[in-house]
């Protein structure tokens, strides 16, 4: 990789910079072996005011030394035009049309938003599942008449945890038919101030406005495959080798970070796996980041332990520093034929982690112009 | 029920009276309009101390001021010669050889232990559901030698909260073939000190030893039937219209009192009834101790919340002073049926008042000589 | 009282009726025994629906059946003519002109908001310590011309927990010189949605904005005298029997409901009372609004724990229906003379049951017309 | 430093292994520059398996991968005779004999526990205050006719993190004459189990057996000097320029990690300084440990914040590595003369950090033979 790049730095921008996802970004950009950043954006409040000044910093880590006295800008894209790549933590209703407007200035975006995840021609990118929909860009940019921009988009912070042991599990032993999934989410995924307290101290709330349908929806898509049409352009399609059928349920527990989620599945494989080859699947599964050396991929992506009380999120969200998912309680299910337990850090893979680990793999796969 | 009664009091013994179960006995029986508090049991360490110097008294509201200088005595049958009834909150380690003994003098005992659970001649009664099991205790007390004595069982509090709605449908639609249930349970069904802080704060365990079995099995029982034997006699026959396969996956939370349950369910019945019919049909729902006039049981069996985002453990636990079921989120599952959250308060239902209804309803079948 | 009241219900009003207080006045006022609810006001985005449908409701109790289906209005006077007594849940930025507004249309209002405590002709009431101080309404109609309509406050939640047992010892034992304070305070001090749950889970924040200052200058004015003035008019002069010096360190804590503070004083009286006579004295306490028969008083005002490790909030905050106050570890402080810890529920006796109170006193001493 | 040890490296024994202490010792020693792990003792239980069969791991990081095959011993000095440091994370009722034994068998001991705090030969040492009184060890090796073996004691958790800003302030402006502390503690100070959940959720438990007594006596320890005697032997004298006087109230907490404190103090100096002049010279303060080059001290050692909300433990906690101490709220006491808030992390500087600091400093003092 530092042969790919040959020491080169590249300037990124974030968008969104003063949020929860925006100071995640900051924080894991600010140490990043070959990012390094150039351009902050947040709301009108925020511009002109040194980045110390207009946020409302939340992290554990003190605010990065280099970017204490950065400028925050309106979310323009003229004040981005150097940057190579602009992450965005942006919320859902600033998104649209932000996002697109920075793409129809030919800048290359990695949005943690949900906006575009459905749009038919923006890859939707669990990197530690499928980094290859990145070559759907090309059809992207042909549709916008552009040479640069381009929007990626990585997937809820719910849907993350769930598809990459399903997608390890495909890998190794065909479609799965049928998954249940009842999560157990964090406050943290609901930003910042996000969840009251006086709504989930000593309670759970059996409820998350659109979670389960994303759960639901946006696994098809990432699970799902790029065909290649006669005309030689590529499309999306969803899971389709069989049909596969979701069911979520998703709660809010009094948890800081990371999402718990209780999985049931069904292959189409008769008989299916055992719980030990599914075990062993799991520790197998290497994705081709890993593989290609995106320098924030964890270097074990599916962690299963043995222990009969694991994974737990206070103890495992820091696992592979939040970039990798945990597994336990491995075992067959009554109903369908194998349950799990997985966790994953629903700030770190879950969210920005994401976006860069996206973005590392396009810069290697060639996407990003530097 | 003050007529059949004739305004007679119950004198009733409460063993493992220190408990956390304990406590919940005696503050719920010193308030009760036909038991009367006479007789408590401990381990040797307790006996001989008033009750207020042996406990270590944790529930928000202060001793009883009837029990608070009453002797506590060692779990031995002649102390409690003169009680009708014995509650049990006994732990399992001593329940075994305490309630037969107890049984075995022919006292009758209620108990909340798992310990006989599963014996094949002790009812295991949900008293929202199963109270017509109290029939079996006749073929109890024939193979046991005993005039009066006899032993009955409430569920465990994680099955207790389950088995009401799904009661409500099979007697509604007719059988249920597949259960999918996904529990989150308060800190208080293990008791104290149960659970330590370290494990639970801003954390999920999602392993509770031996909790996923209980609810795959006492459900099966629970909503089985009895079978009228050729020498007249009665058994238990497994829930067998057609068979129900369960799947739990058990999860502790940080919630200091009731488990909030996800739920999903096939029924036999093509087409299945809609998520409307589901509602009106737990709405509906009338167990026999209601009607009879059980008055520990509650006005209004299960609520149906049309919030979404509802039942929550820290709202709705008390529903009922504790002894009702909450459900919501009734709605279609994209893989079985139907979907929904049930929540039982596990220190009320789930535990003390299940024992006590069971007695008043032994007491006005005329299951207890009085 | 009965007696004095001959049955008569006396019709009261709320404002704020939405809000976290409101609710607390709507559940305390529905039971009342002369106090019977007629009119309810809210903001212009709540007014012309049902209280059912204007409400987001938190209460662990149901709304009050009497109250769904009520309407709710603008807080205007003319829509509660009809009350004798309106109470004020408003926000302190609504309080201050709707609140004056009421009082010129010659209306009583019993306010929980902090704009007219430091009103030299408002009283400043903590019930349990100086109802006596209704008496300066006289002049407060006085000066504004007015034949029936006043406004008294309430105090600041964490001031009331701590004046009780000051109040109680400079009974007995005449001037406190020096008071530290250090408060731990519930988030639902700081009403909904308050505080964020990403701000206050494993974590304490040791501010909370213009509380100290509450405290130090409260406590003055509550434990001040009245004086008579030349003119038969009177006057409040803030605690200077001797001058009373309090220093407070406030703390916002993760627990829900319940304020804890940890105290130490220094009386004027040398020696100093032992901690055995503190004790006795605290119990001793009987503040008017009990001996005349308040209805919402608590029978027993001061709760002297023996334990080492009590008062908590979870066990202790529902003590007297959360209207009366528990102390605990009272010993001798090796810098001032005396410390101890005392507890009261901030949503009950520290907001609404304190306006309630103040209102019963008022109609049982005839500061009210009915 | 590399020069003075020319890259030696210093084989350490851990007692107490297995315990919450005990893990913080060898997470943190596994990656030190000059400390190597060599020997592990626990309880018999757990002798003879590898360290990771007989841990019941709780720490957010794996066990070190050096640390899971080394075997556990009992805690005899033979198995550690090759240690030059022996590391004590014992439980009190375990520490009084076992230390004596090493110490005895020419061994060096750096204990965390109490139990020779108030040896009048035992240094008790908080690493940011005190590292001069080591000296005293050589009077401890005469009495005891040892050549090498000595023990040292750290301080209790709620004491170390307020003696640090005391010890800053005393060296600015001369003594401290009083001294008011509430504290705040984590449930880890009470190590696993420790703290049941049942205890503390929602909860305040505003007592700690012993710990108003430890702050009270040990602040006099260690912010105490040492007499040169006529023999040329060394004594502690107890703080006393002038009397300090302590008056400690200690509350638990649903905090994980983090002690915060809020102290109000008087100086002997009259006028005293300025909240401005305390904050700089506690900015300022350069405790000799961080001077000498230990590794593990902090580089900044007390962090003084200008946000009004500062310190926050799940903020703050992880401050130089939770080796440092956070400071807040400097402002004027009405009573006294200054308040303010203090926070440390007590599992790192509140226990296994401070002995590893104090190791490091008798090590690049001369007090251990490497």
């Amino acid at each position: 990789m530092s042969n790919q790049l040959e020491g080169k730095k590249i300037k990124v921008g974030v968008l969104g910079a003063t949020g929860t996802v925006g100071q995640r970004f900051i924080t894991l950009l600010s140490e990043h072996p070959f990012f390094v950043l150039h351009a902050f954006g947040a709301s009108a409040r925020s511009a002109g005011k040194t980045y110390a000044k207009a946020v409302n910093w939340k992290q554990t880590t003190p605010i990065p030394a280099g970017a204490r006295e950065m400028l925050v800008y309106e979310c323009t894209p003229d004040k981005f035009a150097d940057c190579a790549i602009v992450f965005s933590g942006l919320d859902a209703d600033a998104a649209g049309d932000i996002e697109a407007a920075f793409r129809d200035a030919e800048l290359v975006v990695f949005s943690n938003a949900k906006n575009y995840r459905r749009d038919p021609l923006v890859p939707l990118i669990v990197p530690l599942v499928n980094a290859s929909h990145l070559s759907i860009v090309h059809k992207q940019r042909l549709q916008h008449n552009l040479k640069k921009g381009y929007i990626v988009t990585n997937a809820n912070c719910s849907t993350t945890a769930f598809v990459v042991p399903l997608s390890a599990l495909e890998k190794a032993f065909g479609p799965i038919e049928t998954c249940m999934v009842t999560t157990m989410q964090a406050i943290s995924g609901a930003g910042y101030p996000g969840v009251a307290s006086l709504d989930i101290m000593d309670n759970i709330v059996p409820y998350i406005s659109g979670e389960e349908e994303k759960i639901e929806w946006e696994t098809l898509k990432i699970l799902g495959g790029i065909t290649e049409e006669d005309d030689g352009s590529q499309s999306f399609e969803m899971h389709s080798k069989t049909p596969l059928r979701v069911s979520a349920s998703c709660n809010r527990v009094p948890v800081i970070d990371g999402h718990t989620e209780c999985v049931s599945i069904r292959f189409h494989k008769r008989p299916p796996p055992s719980p030990q080859q599914v075990r062993e699947a799991m520790v197998a599964y290497t994705p081709d980041v890993q593989t290609i050396g995106c320098p924030s991929a964890p270097r074990q992506t599916i962690f299963v332990h043995e222990e009969p009380d694991r994974p737990q999120p206070r103890l495992d969200r820091y696992f592979q520093n939040g970039a990798g998912v945990s597994v336990g309680r491995v075992r067959q299910c009554p109903v369908l034929d194998i349950k799990f337990v997985v966790l994953a850090n629903n700030v770190s893979i879950g969210a920005a982690t994401s976006s860069i680990i996206n973005a590392e793999a396009a810069v290697l796969k060639g996407f990003v112009d530097i």
